[in-house]
C-alpha cells in the first residue's frame, strides 16, 4: 500500500474581495485563467447558482476536479482544486493573483492538502 | 473582513482499499451514505467515468459540494467534501467506515481544511 499513488495534488483558495463581479462570466474567466495556467484539460463543466446570490462552477478534469463557490454578500471565493499532476502551488496562486483586481484583494491564501 | 464567515467546513479523505468494489453504484452508494449521515441536500449530479479504470462522481448540495475519484488499479478513493454548514469530521469518518467493508480497509484518513 502506498499513499503516495496516486500522485494527488489539492490546493484550497480563500479569497476575500468585496466587492467582487460574481457573475458567471467573471467567474468562468477565474477557473479558465486556473485551467489554462496549470494546463489542466476540462471533460465536463457543471453550475449552479443560488437564490438570492452565489454561484457553483465547478469541472470535471482529466486529472480530477476544480470547483469554485461564491459568497458575494460576505465578499468570498473558495476554490477547490485537485489534480492528479504535478501542478505547483506557487503556479496557482499566481493564476488567481494575476487575473484578479490587485486593489480589491482583502484576503488570498491557499493551502495544500497532503496525505504523504 | 471576517474570514469564518461564511463558515466553511472541508474534510477530505484518502481511502485506501485493494481491492474495492470500483463499479459506479457501489460509489453512489458510498455518496449517498455521506449525504444522507451529514444531513445534506442535493442540487446537482455530475458523473465521468475514465479509461481503463476510475470513477469522478460528484454533487453539487445546496451547501457546497462532495465529490468522490476513484483509482481501482491502486485502490484509491478520494472524497472530496465541502459544507457550509456545521458538520463535523467525525460524522463524515464514521458514515465512511459504516459503510465501508472493514475487513479491506488498509488506510482512511480525514483532513479538515480550515483558513481560521
Amino acid at each position: 500500500m502506498d499513499r503516495s499513488i496516486p500522485l494527488i495534488k489539492h490546493f484550497v483558495a480563500l479569497i476575500k474581495m468585496d466587492p467582487f463581479d460574481s457573475s458567471g462570466r467573471f467567474i468562468e474567466s477565474l477557473a479558465q485563467k486556473v485551467i489554462g495556467s496549470l494546463d489542466l484539460k476540462v471533460v465536463q463543466k457543471f453550475e449552479h447558482t443560488f437564490k438570492p446570490d452565489g454561484i457553483t462552477l465547478g469541472f470535471v478534469l482529466a486529472q480530477s476536479h476544480l470547483v469554485i463557490h461564491t459568497w458575494p454578500e460576505s465578499g468570498t471565493i473558495h476554490i477547490d482544486l485537485v489534480a492528479c499532476s504535478p501542478i505547483k502551488e506557487k503556479k496557482f496562486k499566481q493564476a488567481l493573483i494575476s487575473f484578479l483586481d490587485k486593489q480589491n484583494i482583502q484576503l488570498i491564501e491557499v493551502k495544500a492538502v497532503n496525505f504523504f
